[in-house]
Order: structure tokens, then sequence, then C-alpha cells
């Protein structure tokens, strides 16, 4: 592998206390600040001063009260990204600023708008992370019965970046003229109206904002269904993918990626592949494992299960813990998190399960614990064995995991060749290495 | 009028250059920096170095292309108010930061969200200025033929804030308990769900957010129709309102918004009455007059033409400049802006124009020309003749115009004893005198 080639680093935040749904029962967590911009302010600089690419904020919108152990244990409560990441555009200065969007809940022309808005305000480091929204709860909040079908959700996703896009180049980079002394302020020419007919949306335009300073920002995508790596072949530039245990699982993942981005007349450079890795750090194999004994102590029987009933949209709650765990899959299923009903059904396909066997190989499989070598070690071999091309870190705990990954990890993959800490451009395209997209609707005079 | 009654003011910003369409042409503006966060952030910091209660971003949805004209002289990009404020809570201790929001093209889950998560990145500075969007370049940008109609508008914003307001009570202030030892993040009773179900809007919730540190954000409104002004008197807690020239309109139109806030079971204190003033500052009555001239000399005749064409939804542009204009007013038109419809009919029924004697008459009545001294003379007689609980700057020049007000026309204020340009508490709500909302919902304890 060549040296110019770095690793990718991202700094994923979905429950602010970390990844797991009881993160914030961890030592050193402070629960009583997760609305307190200090606290994601040391996030953001703490990655920064990692020089993670970017920080990456993941969203829903929903308070998880479908079973009384979520009010109980989980974290409800989180600030909206976009008006997040503005306050975090003034205290950063390289990293780039991920906010999430649900393209089934929003409407194209303010998420347009944010995104350009947020890239202007942070000088060229706004991206976003398409998701679809799983579930019915979503729904209840915007006057519907029930979420979208899976494929109706992704065909709107589809449009949605197309109109967001086009609206983004409603101005030419060069429309403004600014002159005081003739009074013309853009040229005609420069303005174009999209207006956009589709399936989902009747959209005219133009955008009331310029082109941003990125051109596009940057465009994140997880699905991991056909459906969702359908649409991150077409249009992903970076894909925060699931990590299979196995390298040849994460190699073929990537390739498949590739494939479908080259398919799609995209070259395959201009779609990072990021798996989600959530770090557990001790100083000995035997203390990492500690530490995920920790994690897995902390949650309750109870929310387990009922995260399992959430995600299998069925109630397991009168099911025996301790029989094996006997359930009928059905193939069309899955409308909520199409790839983790498929993952739980191979799961059980591979051996028996007892209930509370599943809930906790579940839990522990989103972790990888080790040393900062062995950790080091494991991203390596996958970066460099084409299975990724970084990774989207999502600390097990907030904020020490974060600390811990800049201060042990970081090193170590500095040391090996394939990382560095300083910011090789200023925007975030320019730290992806990602070109700034040409404007799909300028005429006359070629840019 | 006692001493301990102070002027609030607010800094207003629709055009990122000042409030006239075409001031970005004065001298000092700064066109080619409407989209970098330091213009903002010396707007801000200014405005909070002279004691303004907030800071106050007008918004529209779409670029004003419905005449050539309005591309070739006119502002037609903005940040977006959010993800700005967000970034200028960052950069400021004490102002408010208010963000408009159009209730007919948002979901009030976002609003609510949004204002809260701004409300903590703040620490308590938030407030929104509801609008119920006026133009049908809106609705060709959110999937809509046309606008709604008035009366529609204005029934759907009030049923939006109820929905709003709801959201933010989701959870009690004292429901998380963040108790590591026992894994109780939350209490199951401090939570409620609102379950709404209106004529627009179908709403569950919770709101995944705590209750704001305002209780709700400051809900500032300027409807000056009488759905408009009905609204307001049910619900605002500041009105930015018109300035008619006569004090005594003024008063009837204090009078008016207060009486309606009392029979809304609401306490007049509640409600404060921000006329918007456009000062025009010279230091002589003539210089100020030659720089409103100034403001005139720079505004083309065919974008104030097409502008009156706009808000009077006839195409006027082949119609003689210098003949006397005769028009035929609907009383029940005026579905875009109700207030400023009426406004041309009455004026045009006092006596007769030409046509370019109209625009410039309406161009010229938005403005305050006068030295620091007759202006502060204009402002404490309203002030204290029940005319004005304070006033909404609209800056006919920005930056220049922010700093003289600041440098000129607030010592005049505080010489007086009207003014304060030190902050009373931390909270907006604090600084307006408002009260802390009790929660619709909570049960139980009483607050």
């Amino acid at each position: 592998m060549s040296h110019d080639r770095n690793l990718v680093l991202g700094a994923m935040l979905f429950y602010p206390g970390g990844e797991h749904i009881t993160s914030w029962r961890l030592p050193g967590s402070e629960p009583a600040d997760y609305l307190d911009i200090d606290y994601y302010k040391r996030f953001a600089q703490t990655a920064e001063r990692g020089g993670f690419a970017t920080i990456f904020i993941a969203d829903e919108l929903y308070v998880w009260d479908r079973f009384p152990s979520g009010i109980d244990h989980a974290v409800n409560i989180r600030t909206e990204p976009f008006t997040l990441l503005g306050a975090l555009s003034q205290v950063t200065e390289k990293i780039g600023l991920a906010a999430t969007v649900s393209t089934t809940y929003n409407e194209p022309y303010h998420v347009a708008r944010k995104l350009a808005s947020l890239d202007y305000l942070s000088e060229g480091r706004a991206a976003w992370n398409l998701v679809t929204s799983a579930s019915d709860e979503e729904a209840w909040n915007f006057g519907r019965d029930a979420n979208l079908d899976h494929s109706v959700r992704y065909r709107r996703g589809a449009e949605f970046v197309d109109v967001v896009k086009g609206l983004w180049d409603s101005w030419d980079d060069d429309a403004f003229l600014y002159d005081r002394e003739s009074g013309s302020f853009a040229r005609r020419d420069g303005l174009h109206v999209l207006d956009h007919h589709g399936e989902f949306f009747d959209v005219r335009g133009p955008l009331n904002i310029a082109r941003p300073p990125q051109g596009h920002p940057v465009l994140f995508q997880a699905g991991a269904s056909e459906a969702g790596r359908e649409l991150a072949g077409a249009t992903a530039e970076g894909v925060f993918t699931l990590s299979p245990d196995a390298l040849g699982d994460a190699q073929d993942l990537y390739a498949d990626y590739k494939r479908r981005a080259t398919a799609h007349g995209r070259d395959p450079e201009g779609i990072k592949i990021l798996p989600a890795v959530s770090p557990v750090i001790g100083e000995t194999e035997q203390d990492a494992l500690a530490r995920l004994d920790e994690i897995e102590a902390l949650t309750p029987d109870r929310i387990s299960l009922d995260l399992l009933s959430h995600y299998l949209q069925t109630d397991l709650s009168d099911r025996p813990l301790d029989k094996t765990f006997d359930f009928e899959f059905d193939e069309t299923s899955g409308n909520q998190s199409k790839s983790f009903y498929d993952s739980v059904r191979r799961l059980v396909g591979e051996r028996s399960f007892t209930l509370r066997d599943l809930y906790r190989t579940i839990l522990r499989r989103r972790f990888l614990p080790g040393t900062p070598e062995t950790i080091a070690d494991w991203l390596q071999e996958r970066f460099e064995n084409g299975a990724a091309d970084g990774f989207m870190i999502a600390f097990s705990s907030v904020p020490r995991g974060v600390d811990q990954f800049v201060d042990e990890i970081v090193p170590e993959l500095v040391r090996r060749g394939i990382y560095r800490t300083d910011y090789r451009g200023d925007t975030l395209r320019d730290n992806l290495g990602l070109p700034r997209p040409e404007s799909s609707l300028r005429t006359g005079v070629t840019a």
C-alpha cells in the first residue's frame, strides 16, 4: 500500500454517553451534561486533536418509549444536529461536521439550505449522513400512522439526494458581482431554476444561498440492505458500514460498495468505506475483556430484551430467557432496520441460542476489545487488505473512550505510518481526498 | 413612568446589508461577506455591547426571481437562521437569539426540537419569530402550487404554537435522575405523551430533548392583520409591529394588542409591543435627509416598481410612472401580506399619487431620519406615552447603521434614564421581564 493513502477516521456520536444504550452508566461518564455545549466542544476538540476527518452526529426523531425500560434506562435526550454543529463550527478549525438527516421526515429545500449554511459557517467542513428513518415512532411525530415501507423510503431517499444536489447548484460559483456602482448583485445567467417534479417532491428552487464552499457538502450513508447499498453506490462519498467479524466478509462488503459505485459510472476512490468500530481499550487483553463485561453488567436484561423485541418487531417479553430461542423469521420483513433484522436471522441460523445468549451475543459483538496495539493491528489489517478506507469510531464510552483513542491508539497508527494527525487541506473534501463536484446546472462557459 | 421600566431593543436583520432591498449598495457595506460568520459575529457582538435584548433573524424561503430586477439588484442569499444562531451562541454571552420560523412550511416536531436545542446551547437565550409565509414562491419550493389562504395559514400557525409548546413540556423539569448506580436515567412519571390530533397536525411526541432552560423559548410575532393580531394576542410575548406615523395611531395599535392579550386571559405585561424602526442617522437633520435621498437614489425605479407589483399581486410594469395611479383594491385580497396590501390601499385613499410618487413614498416612510437626539426624542415619546415597550431596530445599513446606533443613540437613551446596556438576568426571559412558563403537562406534585 502506498504511504500516501492515509486511513480516515470519523468520530461518531449516537448516544451522548457513547455507543451503547447504557454507556452513560460507565465510569467517567457525565450524564448531567448531555445538553451542555461544553461537553460536545470537548468531544469535537479532542477528535480534532487526534486528526479525525469528521465528527458524525447520529440522530433519531423520537423518544424510545415503546417499552418502559427505554424511559428508565436509555438516554432519550439529544441536541438537534444542525444547531449543535453550527455551535461547534465556531470552536473547531479543521474537523468535518456531519449531521444526520432523515430523508423521510424532511423537506429537501430546508436540508439543502441548512447544509449550505453550515458549509459557509465552517468554511467548507459540512457533511450529511442520509438515513431513511426506521421506526414507527418517528412516523407518529410527523403525522403518519406508520413508517413508509423500506423500498419506498429508499426511493424517496434517492430522489431527495437529487433534489438537494440540484438546489446546491442553483447559483454558479461565480454568479455574484456585488457591484455597488452598477447595483448589480448577481448575474441573471448565473442563476438556475431546478424545477424538479418527481415521485415524492415538487421543488422549483432556486435555493436562497450561494453554492457551498465544497460545491456539495460531503454525503455519508449507512444503508446495509440491498436498497441501502445501491443508494450508497450511486451517491455516497463515505459509507459507514457494518463491520463483519471475518476479514473475508469485510473484504467482500468493501468490494461490493466499490463495485456498485463503479457500475454507477463513479470513481471507486470517490466512495470511502468506513466500517463502524467500537473499541473497548484495556491495558491488557484481560483488562479490555473485563471492561466489556462491565458494559454487559450495566445493561439490565430488561432493556436488552426490549431492544431485541423492538428490532424484531415482536414482543418477546414473555419468552423464557434460558430456553432455546425459537423464532420464525420472515424474509420479507425487517421494515425497521432490514440489515439488523437480517443479521439476527443469520446469527440464529448459525447455532442454537437461548434468548439471554442471543442478546448478550448481539451486545458483545458490537465491541472490539483489546489493547491499543491489538486494536491498531486489527484496524491496520483491515485497512491494508482491502476491507476499509478508514473507520467510523463509535466510542464505547464518552468522554473516556475518546481520550483513550486519541492518546493511545492514534499514536500507534501514526507510528505505523498509516495515519497522520495533521489535516492536509482546509475543507472536509480536501481531507478526504474527494474532488469538488462540478455544477449540474451551469450553462454557457464551462467551469 | 417608573424608571424601573426600561425600553427593550431588538436588533433585526432581514437583508444582510440592512433593512432596504438595496441597502447593500450603501457606503461601508460588505456585500462579499454576507455568508461569512465574522460578519454576523460583529453584528451580534455590537448589538450585545449596546445592550440589545435580542438579535432577530428575519427569513424567507425563496429567491425573489419573480421579476428579473430581483436577481439583478436584491440580495437573494442568506444563512439559515438556526445554524447561524447556533454559531452565534458561542461568540455571544447575553443577547437573545431569535430565529424566524414559517409555520406553513415546517413541522412542529423539528421546530420544537431546534428551539429547545438552541436554548440549551445558548443557556436560555433562544426565541422564535413566527411567520406564516407570504409568497407563492415559497409554496413552490415545498410541493404546493400556491400558498395557503391567509386565514388557513393563521389557523395552522395557532395550532403549530400549541403543538410546539406541548412538545416542550414532554419532560418535567425534574424528570432526569442520571443515577448511574441504579441505572435510572429518567423518571417514568416525568415523561408525558402529548398525543396531539388537530386540523393540521397529528403529533404524538414526546420530544427527544429535555424541557428548555427557559421552559418555553420566547415567542415573537409580527402579524398585523386581524388574524395576525389575534394570534399575537393569544400567544406572542413580543410583537414586532408596524410603526404608524401618528403617535395616536401607534397608541391605538399598542392598546389593541394589549387588549387582545387581556381578552385571552393573559397579563398585558407579558406581551411586549416593539414597533419596527429604521433610523437614518445624520449629524444634522439635513445630513440625515441627504442619507435618505441616497437610499432612494440607489434604488432603481425598476425594482421599486416590481416590488409594488409583487405586493399588490398585479403586474404594474406597463403602467405609466408619472400619471395618476389608479388601482382597483380588493378588500378580500392581500393573501401575500395583508397588512402591506391594506396599508397601500389606505395610502392611496388619502391623496392622489403617480406610480413613481407612490413607491417613493412607500420607500421613504419605512425610515426615520434624524440626529441621535431627534431619533431618541421620537423613541422616548413613543415609549413614555403608551405606544411602545421598546423597538425592533431594522438598521438602514449594516454594519455602519448598527455601529452608529450603539455609539450615538444608545448613550442618548441611557442618559435619559429609559435604557440600560447591562443585562439584568441570564436568560432572554429574564431580560424581557417575562416569567418562565409552567408546564401544561406536568401531573402529580405541583411545581
